[in-house]
């Protein structure tokens, strides 16, 4: 019998993704339509002048449309070839951060996809403020290497396909 | 008297950037015409097909980046405000990592820097592999906030300025 | 007595825009908020495998950036600091291409705009699909030199401020 | 008996890349290692404010890159995915400048290629000004359709391959 995956956020990014986990970042929705997730901005996600370091973004971001990407492509394996970014506004320490990736173009054999981050006003929870704006590009559609299947099988666990 | 700063690679990163010291990166040459600094890929930085992670490439950049244009621009503010990465080849669990960064132009507002990763050939150490290349633009010369002056003085202590 | 301003869309590109004039693209509204244009696909805008060449693409979306930004600003002078486009679909000699930009993020100092080309379906004029996408990083709310007033007053004959 | 290809680099021009011509770009070297070529800057590719206009940088970048990318991938098609460029400094009216392109990577997938453009400065034709830097993504040995062959054929009478 086949034991029940972690339920916590922060277990499935642990599973998932190990430099989203080191950061804090929680992994919610995974589906190759929608990959959503969320960070409190925390010391360790900050630059020196205590806002969210903008290598943190796009590290977020990669993330998020890689794991978009693998399961669009129905779980071959996927590589991002390139990354472009626009830091709009800053999040501060202490801030609640949202991550949305969504494709742009799913290709046989590219994809493209695009990541937002916004700031949730802590005034108003239901209002919120685009920090970032990311396109990621992947090569997808690769045969996925022997060594490798278990990634593939983390993530059928927790992805609505 | 004023204590001499720590001398480790790893305490100095710590003390510079915190998402970078997260992932097990460590600073070496700060000057604003070079920023250097070398990583062995572990698996805190690797995506979960064992290779290192796009967005850690990511954020090694824009953190150079950042701290060249900071030195670059006379210890004012800088901010990120794009960053374009190709990725050209994969680093492995155990490779490790060589990361340059050098202006491709310092204007009085705009900067752009180039920051290059290269994998270590093991076989042979004076052979070594470009696996991505970066362009990060930030805005430049902006004053230092009042809260956030120890974070000049911190690089004051490592930086050939 | 001011005389009416030329009303065809090609006299108008030319008056704004000498090298979108020059592949034969044709500027319609003209707004901070939106700017639209459409391009028949003719050979002077085709690279050699008889496909729309990709630097018209990129060409077309730096102007119609450059206009919405301008406009965005108050009709102060803005320059172009970075353009990243993503290639998706080709569209052919013979196609009829629709293009959209729109703001990102109009900031104080750095505008952020996105532009979008699609091709329309020759069999059904309600379909079209998006053949690139592209994000336009403006420096804006500079100073018009006196020189280059006629500019900015060739825009208000046109645009809805 | 063949007859000799047209010689000037004008005509060359017209012949390989249609809008690159329509600009009054004029292509000089072609090889897999290196595309080089000159612009004067008139009025056709200025924008308003009378200098050059950015999209038709990116144009040129987009155009050498692929040149490039088709004689280093054999003559294959190739195909531009993704162009990022930053514009550092503006030419103006009456500038000359020079172009040149060079590979960053030449894979069996994807290839890219770096595109800088200089200005000359007219008191001293030794010395020059970078004023853009981009990078071109290509998707590359693809074959190449039957109806464009001639492509290929063109190319061969000019480039050391």
């Amino acid at each position: 019998m086949e034991s029940a995956p972690p339920t916590s956020p922060s277990e499935k990014t642990q599973l998932l993704d190990a430099p989203l986990y080191a950061i804090g970042f929680e992994l919610h929705e995974l589906s190759p339509e929608k990959v959503t997730g969320r960070l409190l901005v925390t010391d360790k996600c900050c630059q020196p002048f205590k806002v969210l370091h903008g290598g943190v973004s796009a590290l977020i971001a990669e993330s998020l449309a890689s794991i978009g990407a693998h399961m669009a492509s129905g779980l071959q394996r996927v590589a991002g070839i390139h990354l472009s970014i626009n830091h709009l506004r800053r999040a501060e320490l202490g801030d609640l951060v949202n991550a949305e990736a969504n494709p742009v173009n799913v290709g046989k054999t590219i994809q493209v996809w695009e990541v937002r981050l916004y700031k949730i006003d802590p005034k108003n929870m239901e209002k919120r403020h685009l920090i970032s704006s990311s396109r990621v590009t992947l090569l997808s559609n690769m045969p996925v290497p022997e060594h490798a299947k278990d990634a593939a099988e983390n993530i059928k666990k927790y992805a609505k396909l």
